[in-house]
């Protein structure tokens, strides 16, 4: 996104604490049989009438479709990282259901940050990702590891 | 998959220790750019150009599109529920590269299975999932708890 407005964040302007927030992203029903489709074909994901014998009583987002929504916000609307959004890993993510017509947005914070003991012109931050639906009732609930550059 | 061939497993059938393999899926450039142009656009995933002055030294899938390639893999050749394959979440993600042309698969093992103390009719079992490329390297390792109901 070479006409982003948003300000590069480097290692050193990272701090505990920080928080950002994306705006909305509505799943469709067609949205979440698109992608089940593609990626978790079972019935509660790609059928609007095939969850009513599941455990989750209807339709709902793959669990992997809800954490493609939250990089898509994240990525687009939360902070900018200095070459980009890299992640290391995941060390928790949790789940709720995602229903046909939910809004999903995400709230962010920086919860630990670190220098590389053995490449010192980079760190990694931990960050907490929080999926939130229209209601506030929490979609995803992710901790990830992601990789930050000194600045240049 | 209603004509599915594989045997469903219920909380019962499963033990820790039991495997699974899956065949392979190749991850073409466009498949790399175009699943993260939808869901995490930058640069590294999305122009097989845009890479190079990256930390990957080259265009690299989105870890989220390596998490359901494996997802897809697993719902259709890997270990086959009773009432379909839920998860209830992920305590342990972690990436490597996977570039253009790699081909991925999957090898799985049942690492733990327990009753729900609340609800005696189902449990939880703990499942770890390695996708390995054509040379054996690691592009992905999830260790994931899933919901398993007993045999009606």
């Amino acid at each position: 996104m070479p006409d982003d407005p948003r300000p590069e964040h480097w290692l050193e302007d990272l701090a505990p604490g920080m928080r950002f927030a994306t705006g909305e992203m509505e799943v469709t029903e067609a949205a979440i049989a698109a992608f089940a489709g593609e990626w978790d074909p079972q019935p509660f994901h790609t059928d609007p009438a095939g969850g009513g014998g599941s455990v989750f009583g209807g339709m709902v987002a793959s669990g992997w479709h809800t954490a493609a929504i939250t990089m898509r916000l994240v990525v687009r609307e939360g902070l900018r990282i200095g070459g980009g959004l890299v992640g290391l890993g995941v060390e928790d993510l949790r789940w709720g259901p995602v229903r046909p017509g939910d809004r999903l947005r995400v709230e962010g914070e920086v919860v630990e940050v670190r220098t590389s003991r053995s490449r010192p012109d980079r760190g990694i931050a931990r960050v907490r990702l929080v999926t939130l639906n229209q209601r506030g009732e929490e979609a995803q609930h992710l901790v990830c590891a992601i990789l930050v550059p000194r600045r240049p």
